[in-house]
């Protein structure tokens, strides 16, 4: 048994062989609800909706809703093909913009569908499988990197949620702090609350709490305070999608994070794995920004906040570019300050998401 | 009339003659309720509950709580004198710590105190009448000068709420904003939501609303995003005390505003009535910031967000170090690049804090 295994207790996407059981994020942390989800058009609603939410795993619920999609198809005794299974896909795809996870998930099934001779059922429930395990496993990789990269008593900033609950396990982001906190290095964590959706205040703190790790809730808006009184010497956060130089997109917030910390000299890392790099993207600027309606920023907790009639601007990802990324952290290996020509070097194989494009031209 | 006066509806502090009447700021922008406040203890619960906000405007209720006891004092027949009013103006000085305008306000009371010969009372509310009037007086000639430095269709961010409801009227920041669109300067103004205590959100959004100014609601980590697009030339925000080197301490967020602000090449512009400059406190580092109840980040609209027995952070002010700051309004002028050097120039003669506490030294 690894010593991490008591900090990696919550599964958030599960296949159980007739649906998919997903841990209701809209509800935590005050309800451990599950949701059934029993067809690809289920799980795009989900995405959509953000009961699952994280870039890795939305692109793992993706996956297991073409298993399912498929599974329904034979059981009413039709064919699993390609062209059948197009216009499923092409609902899961469209359900968040930002993070290529999706895509790349989503790619890696049509290519299964394309190349399966018999029974392409069971060899995509394999390939769905393979997704979430090797996400899990990258997780953990990139927690021993990142932790590597660590001093003596951290201090550690982290925005979003970006662990078990976003991912097959352990997390990105989190997935470092865990394996920084097992090892001893890491003596408290702040988590930024994360408006509008609140993925630090209420999923972050409820998970880390679960593990017993230090951490304390700041507004957003007190990160370049705390950063200036010495508390924090990393910032660690995850990524929705990696262009080919470095840029990375990630939650709405990341970005004015990345500015103070170089303002402060604190140190910035982003650890997403390779499924999140998208070499078919050239810089940040090419990257669709997901925005959301305003109603998320208008409300809060299910009550209206603001006076009738008024109008809010709600983009929940920004671009940090790469010159203010201290670090980027995959399951590849450590990559400081990334730049076009070390992405090239790392990731000169990972172009998913024009395949995608190229193989379902229809989309 | 001036062509501002639509543009300048709301009176948040009115003294009645037999109370102050305070539009409580707790219940915006759901509710427009009064609170009638009839004792000095009255207004400084009514200040460390947030009823009445604002640098300006708490400076404006304390000094009529010194009215309102001297005349339940004179009422009752007592004697209206400093040895007794003392302990009532040390605890409205105690009410809240970081906005030097609540001491400000109360050594002038206390100066009306120490020198009236007849009828203290009566000596206390032409000063406490004179404060609110030279703080509306002060706002309308810094949103003239404020306007003043905008160029042609300029997009504004602003934080926290610094309007009619946070002074006597028309307000420091959105005095400028006020004035800048009645002068056809101001395209869009964005407001931050301001996270814990959404002032932004509730308070700058309705009080906007009221006037028909156009504006926006952006998450408070938004603000880096919406500098990079362009949309915004100019960083408007107002000040709880500016220290003697023009260090700037203000609703937090502000400082994390102040450095995307210069990373973006924004201009960044602080407005606040001679009444905030602190020349007794040399630098930043010496103000006391706030730390409020964790409750206010833990729960939202009256409901828990956050797991039980979780922990937060909850500084409700930062420091802007002068440096980032392109320039300081006041009522005695502009201060381009406010230095230790041209504060002295422009405010060799405000020295309030000494007074205070060299007058009230059983404080």
């Amino acid at each position: 048994m690894n010593a991490l295994d008591n900090h990696d207790t919550i599964r958030a996407v599960v296949y159980t062989g007739a649906a998919l059981r997903l841990l209701d994020q809209r509800r935590l942390p005050f309800e451990e609800t599950y949701l059934d989800c029993h067809s690809a058009d289920e799980i795009a609603v989900a995405i959509r909706d953000l009961a699952v939410r994280g870039a890795p795993a939305i692109g793992i619920a993706a996956a297991w809703g073409v298993v399912l999609e498929a599974q329904n198809l034979a059981r009413s005794g039709q064919a699993v093909s390609a062209q059948i299974l197009d216009p499923i896909l092409a609902r899961l795809n469209a359900a968040r913009p930002t993070a290529v996870n999706l895509a790349w998930a989503l790619a890696r099934m049509r290519g299964v569908l394309e190349h399966a001779t018999q029974d392409p059922a069971a060899a995509l429930t394999i390939q769905a499988q393979s997704i979430q395990d090797e996400d899990l496993a990258a997780n953990r990789r990139m927690g021993e990197l990142g932790a590597g990269l660590l001093g003596a008593s951290a201090g550690v900033l982290t925005h979003c949620n970006t662990g078990s609950l976003a991912t097959a396990g352990f997390g990105t982001a989190l997935g470092v702090i865990r394996a920084g906190v097992a090892a001893g290095k890491i003596a408290q964590v702040y988590a930024g609350e994360t408006r509008p959706w609140l993925q630090g205040a209420r999923l972050t703190m409820w998970e880390l709490a679960r593990d017993a790790i230090p951490v304390k809730l700041i507004a957003d808006s007190a990160a370049a305070h705390l950063m200036k009184s010495g508390a924090v010497q990393w910032v660690i956060v995850g990524a929705d999608r990696v262009a080919a130089n470095g840029d990375t997109a990630n939650k709405i917030g990341t970005y004015q994070l990345a500015i103070a910390a170089r303002y402060h000299g604190v140190k910035f890392m982003v650890v997403a794995p390779a499924s999140t790099v998208d070499m078919a993207t050239p810089e940040g600027s090419h990257i669709e920004i997901e925005l959301r309606e305003s109603s998320e920023l208008l409300g809060m907790a299910g009550k209206r906040m603001v006076v009738e009639g008024a109008d809010a601007w709600n983009p929940v990802f920004d671009v940090t570019p790469a010159h203010l990324i201290d670090v980027l952290v995959t399951e590849r290996g450590v990559i400081e300050h990334p730049d076009a020509e070390r992405m090239r070097t790392a990731f000169a194989s990972v172009s998913h998401a024009p395949t995608l494009e190229r193989t379902c031209a229809n989309w």
